[in-house]
């Protein structure tokens, strides 16, 4: 693990890191926030944010301002890359399959199931990479935007006791039932509607074995939010079981880092009620 | 003048806009950050954001994390580009010459005259623009990054009046002395030395018929520190005519939009205390 990136921000470092990825089989670059009690070494607990269709790990860092919030809640941020990537790796011309479109799954279909195993990344081995690595607590939550908040509700829901808190912005809720997720799950799944199911968010609330509370905000001004991401499924299958939902309908606010910005601090609060 | 991207933001909304200069001769974008206030219909006093080598109107809007603050203090942000732009304008292979390097005064040698009239589109035709097309209290202040900090303690001391409170972050105080200016001044303003003294915040200060406040914060880890921004040559400046200064020195911070997010919001709120 060889440090790439450092930079002051607001009293912590803001870091990227590249490691060789073992579920990957690929080099994998990360950015790692330290808030100032990490820098000055204590332990502090881990929130991992999940990113959209196309970023790396350098959209968040440069333009959710999320480090200001976890200064002040000294919350270390964890923020990797969103498919393996390079030469060797399957890809798709298209923006939302292959690279840069990884859905934090592992694939079961070739080409795909080679590289692409970023459930095993994310839930296994990034936690136990970063705990080599950095002073933890132990205590971890997971966030994301769009694909990567398709990610952090699956992860959390699949992995029960994982993580103490989770959120999203405009996640995919129902990939199984919208054309981003039918195209990604086709490809890396196959044809196995159970295998879909197993990594669709609305579909796993129904049989969801922990009560983990989920904050959800959602622009109603989002270009995808009939297309793509349909909050209302989530709510529906949050009011079926008596799951704990806040989802939060925001006026005037698009798909954008705009909009993440906007309400990144509130999230960081609510995950730090938990990781405390 | 068109309206090219809105998006909500802090409860404003950040615009980027598109129009014709009259001074430059050019289609210029600039991006417009217009607080809660603004959009309830109240008048507000206006912010100038002047970026630094290679930045567009983009890098500040989607890096600095302003609207927070902006939205706070009911402040118009308005981030201009670097430099006029396009096919017909002169240009430079090097990052610090031609398009993205105007650095903020009028050229007067070829190429560079046609279309290189940065003070002019900032200091005369921006605000008319501005006051045209939103509700102004008519109370301005200027600030920027490193070429951007040189732009906005130049105008400001060149234009008395003109400005209600000015700041800077890693400024290029004494572009006459360091490479990046030497070579830019040569090339814009020919070889009269006296023209250059004319642009240089270090020389101004010698003769400044206001007592403007400067507030400027400078990283101690920053590259450039030595060979190009010399913030001590604006220090010895003040020193020898009691002008005042407020010089920061950030200890671990570098040059980057890292630095600039962690003190923006002290920087707005000190030109809110001018512009009220």
């Amino acid at each position: 693990m060889e440090r790439i990136e450092q930079h002051a921000s607001w009293g912590g470092r803001q870091e990227v890191w590249q490691h060789a990825s073992s579920s990957l089989g690929v080099a994998m670059k990360l950015g790692v926030y330290l808030p100032p009690a990490a820098l000055a070494g204590q332990a502090c607990p881990v929130l991992y944010w999940l990113s959209g269709l196309t970023c790396t790990e350098q959209n968040f860092i440069t333009k959710a301002g999320a480090q200001q919030f976890a200064a002040e809640h000294q919350v270390i941020l964890v923020a990797p890359d969103t498919s393996p990537r390079g030469e060797g790796v399957a890809n798709d011309e298209a923006y939302d399959l292959g690279q840069g479109a990884g859905f934090y799954l592992n694939a079961t279909q070739a080409p795909w199931s080679t590289h692409y195993r970023m459930e095993d990344y994310i839930a296994h081995e990034l936690p136990a990479l970063i705990a080599r690595h950095f002073s933890v607590t132990g205590k971890q939550g997971i966030f994301g935007h769009s694909m990567g908040g398709h990610g952090a509700l699956t992860l959390a829901l699949r992995h029960p006791g994982l993580y103490q808190s989770v959120s999203a912005f405009s996640p995919i809720v129902a990939p199984a039932q919208v054309p981003w997720g039918q195209k990604a799950f086709a490809a890396y799944l196959g044809d196995d509607r159970q295998a879909w199911a197993a990594h669709d968010a609305v579909a796993l609330l129904a049989t969801a074995a922990e009560r983990l509370p989920l904050l959800v905000d959602q622009g109603d001004a989002d270009d995808f939010l009939a297309s793509q991401l349909q909050p209302q499924l989530l709510q529906a299958a949050a009011d079926a079981t008596g799951h704990p939902l806040q989802l939060r309908l925001q006026p005037g606010y698009d798909h954008s880092y705009y909009f993440i910005a906007s309400f990144i601090g509130e999230h960081i609060a609510h995950h730090a009620r938990y990781l405390k």
